[in-house]
């Protein structure tokens, strides 16, 4: 395998956010790239790649920007007008609360405190090419088109590698695309049972100490 | 004491801006209030608090941008007018890169490649109420009366502390005016010789290593 794409919250941290110190050791061991793949926002993610000491290489927004290095420069592979409207639609049945909202370029954050079902019930009906995706950190209104598989595509096609080429690991509902299009998918044991049951890998561990684990496998086994 | 703040790049992390995990834990243990400050972005600054797992409350920008926590209103303490003109001015005679530029609010923050004392000498005739601070990681063009200190004081405010209450640690130059208003300064290892002068304690540790001397300190000493 010749580059590790690995999602943020709920895999290197733990369920309060925290970055895992296991996890970060690990990582700074591979040689190989590291691409950070979140649902946050492209400082969140940059800031974790230079504090964990990556090369900057990310996927922020579930897709909607990826990055290929510190200086390289943004692609953003969608525009947010449909989120927008889809956030006023439902801004006229929830109280909804923006997060980020001034980082975010291309799809909408909202707390995680209103009925999830009930809403991708209207958006269903609303004709907008949007999809409601709970990363259990917040939902995001994010483009039909868009997740975290096309956006290792795109990083993918930026490095010069295939996708196949690729290791994913994660946990949640908004890695599903991401493990589709990776060579070598591994569900940390904390993780949505939909991506273990898609996984080439299920760690014992949970978040960071289930990432190490990975890690150690992948090396033996790969590198 | 009642609160730390403490400086990030080259204090809680290495050389290369990557976070020390003793520096984690260390932080992680107290029971105190933590107050990140730094010359970086507010969103740089929220990022690492999220991901140490402190409350996020922040001094960013040098002290041009606090926060209280999380949810807290964002305090901006000056504006970047005179910064811009001062960034014009030397971009007549340094080729210059700004750094983050879209998510800084009362700053300019400059790729450390040109000659600071020449760039010092022009602007201290140009009648511009802005200083070039150099934290080691960029050159700050910042507002003559906004530093570490003012922040401290406006968070201190914010908290209902008094800045005597509080630990400072710190390495760099921007970390001064902050020592200036805290109870008791730890310089680490590896701080600015102006600012060991200033110190308390300096500790024999250099960067992560000397936070988790510092700590293990004050909690001994005040805690």
């Amino acid at each position: 395998m010749k580059a590790l794409a690995i999602d943020i919250d709920g895999t290197i941290t733990d369920d309060k956010r925290r970055i895992n110190c296991r996890a970060i050791e690990a990582i700074r061991g591979l040689k190989i790239p590291v691409i950070l793949a979140t649902g946050n926002t492209v400082c969140f993610a940059l800031t974790t790649a230079k504090l964990i000491g990556t090369d900057g290489i990310v996927i922020a927004e579930n897709g909607g920007v990826v990055k290929a290095g510190y200086d390289a420069k943004e692609c953003v592979l969608c525009d947010g007008t449909e989120c927008e409207k889809a956030f006023e639609l439902l801004s006229k049945h929830f109280d909804l609360e923006k997060l980020d909202a001034e980082y975010r370029k291309t799809d909408v954050a909202l707390r995680r405190n209103f009925d999830l079902s009930r809403a991708r019930e209207m958006l269903s009906k609303s004709g907008l090419n949007v999809d409601l995706v709970d990363s259990g950190f917040a939902v995001h209104i994010k483009n039909k088109h868009i997740n975290k598989g096309i956006g290792l595509k795109k990083v993918a096609e930026l490095l010069g590698l295939s996708t196949q080429d690729a290791v994913a690991i994660g946990d949640s509902e908004n890695d599903i695309e991401m493990f589709n299009v990776a060579g070598f998918k591994v569900a940390v044991g904390n993780a949505d049972p939909r991506l273990k049951q898609m996984a080439s890998l299920v760690t014992k561990g949970k978040y960071g100490a289930g990432v190490a684990e990975a890690i150690e496998t992948i090396e033996g086994s790969f590198l």
